[in-house]
């Protein structure tokens, strides 16, 4: 969705690295975060000063290989290293698919991956709080009473073009990739803004010893990326502004699905939100990247299985430990495969 | 040590990378390692063909943040998923030193590290075979009977600059990554060539659910890297030559080491050995990427110790399973950083 503002943008946007730029592992050899490219965490700062969507002084930043890496490394952190059995890892249904597999197939020494955060309760699970939610949208707090420092806040979707700016976050741990900013999911790139130094050493350490730190390459790139982006913004004649584009073609595109899902009516949407936006200092709609879409048809069960027969892939929502009428549509998709599938929804009777 | 080498080589290494480009996840959506850039892996092929270390016809290629992402893949892929306890990781020692902790820490729940090899039996383990090994320097076989498919192949140093190319390397598994060959760590890449197109898949599974790929920055700019590589030596009159290079530099550094310790007294270096090159076809000495220096006097238990105290920094050989009167002398580091500890090491009585 993103690559047609990056064309626009013209050749202003390449990165140029010689041959002999970056070639060693540290980056910062005497940073906490020593594979942190400093160029990369001052553009990283200036943005979240910009947007105003989280609290950057007094915290660590600790990068890694997307926020999936990331997510891993906070849990890590998080676990207790002398408990008797692996701790329970939750997330209220519907969460985010890719949470199970990243903890219970990779990572179950320390800790296990404990399904529904609503089923539980009490102080020894560590939260996956995902604020805007995937797969549906919602704005979430940390469900289970916990101990402080036992959450981590999954805020990847927390940008203009997302949800109004409503506040400025200043979680313990607070995860951010590229991908949902920019659209450049290629260059593998998240951060963590952490407020612990021990937790943000632990962090360190996973990423040193599970990749070595992360691609230089993709810093330096995403440093430029970044500049151009918050550049805009500092220059009230440049209109090319990517938040605002990023909005407008979010807009468009929940236009498009809600009549589409209006005539059908076979299916039903979430709930339009809005709310006042201290970056856009307007109110402002919500446009999540994924549209948790529900087939109220009662005959039909299973909502993944009914699309498919028309030609449409969405993942079902029992994936997402929720409910099997429910899919997940990526609201993100190229212009063309969008376009695509709203025709095709728009078939359905 | 490689930077000289790539500052010379000018302005034709650098990398443009366009901001529209490589942006989504996917490298190659319909190829098996799904996350791989098509002209990276093309690029790698070629260059093993040009040095004749490993096969490649019929080979799966997997893309990792580093080897150390791909060891820990490949363990992962080794795996039995329905043991009831963790299959030991092995590797005889002296071994390297992180094989440890990316196994123990990270992935404990399907296997643990168990330590030296040579005090294994039976074929219930995985070995890692690291050859030339890091940090001794020894071309080494896989110690353990184990059945096939149980071994993994960490040739990481496997280059013309360190050991002479005495056959083209065979294994189920075998382990590539950029900074041992031309020396860009930074960009944290390295690869696996794999047999068996399940433990392929296995692999690329791993590397996607922990970090859901590879920077396609760095691959993009690898590609460059090794087509620069490859193609001087397909033009006879090119004398930019990275492997002429990086073993008259490593030959300049082994006979600077070894006068010195001679010169000393006080310590010993594993036996030069020497062999018939395929690739440079001639003799030519072995000259490891580490020096596993020994001190040889009575009193000193602790080498580590001893060059602290003189100002050398290493690595002592027990962080690598080994002996205390041992240590890892990294003989890559910058020529500043090695001239000084020369001058060091020939100070200490």
């Amino acid at each position: 969705m993103y690559e047609a503002f990056w064309k626009e943008a013209g050749e202003r946007t390449a990165v140029v690295i010689p041959g002999w730029r970056g070639m060693s592992y540290f980056s910062d050899a005497g940073g906490l975060c020593w594979f942190l490219e400093p160029e990369f965490e001052r553009e990283v700062r200036r943005l979240h000063r910009l947007v105003g969507n989280a609290a950057v002084d007094g915290y660590h930043l600790v990068v890694g290989t997307g926020a999936t890496q990331l997510s891993q490394a906070a849990i890590y952190a998080l676990s207790p290293a002398d408990a008797n059995h692996p701790i329970g890892v939750v997330s209220p249904a519907p969460y985010y698919s890719a949470y199970a597999p990243q903890t219970d197939l990779l990572l179950s020494g320390f800790y296990r991956w404990a399904g529904d955060a609503n089923a539980m309760g009490g102080d020894s699970h560590i939260e996956l709080v995902c604020s805007p939610n995937n797969p549906d949208g919602a704005i979430r707090e940390a469900v289970l009473s916990s101990k402080p420092g036992k959450a981590i806040h999954d805020l990847v979707y927390y940008w203009p073009q997302y949800t109004p700016i409503t506040g400025t976050a200043a979680h313990d741990i607070m995860l951010f990739t590229m991908s949902k900013i920019t659209g450049h999911a290629g260059t593998r790139l998240g951060w963590a803004l952490v407020k612990d130094l021990e937790v943000a050493k632990k962090m360190t350490y996973f990423v040193d010893r599970s990749t070595i730190g992360v691609s230089r390459d993709s810093q330096l790139r995403a440093a430029k990326i970044l500049t151009l982006v918050s550049d805009a913004y500092d220059d009230d004649k440049d209109t090319r502004r990517l938040f605002d584009f990023a909005q407008r073609c979010m807009a468009d595109r929940w236009q498009a699905l809600r009549a589409t899902v209006a005539s059908t009516g076979m299916f039903s949407l979430p709930e339009e939100t809005s709310g006042y936006c201290t970056f856009t200092k307007q109110i402002v709609p919500a446009y999540p990247a994924f549209a948790w879409l529900r087939c109220e048809k009662e005959s039909v069960e299973n909502c993944r299985e009914l699309l498919r027969g028309h030609g449409v892939l969405a993942q079902g929502g029992e994936l997402f430990g929720g409910d099997a009428r429910c899919v997940r549509v990526n609201m993100l998709e190229r212009d063309g495969v969008f376009d695509v599938l709203v025709q095709r929804l728009s078939s359905i009777e």
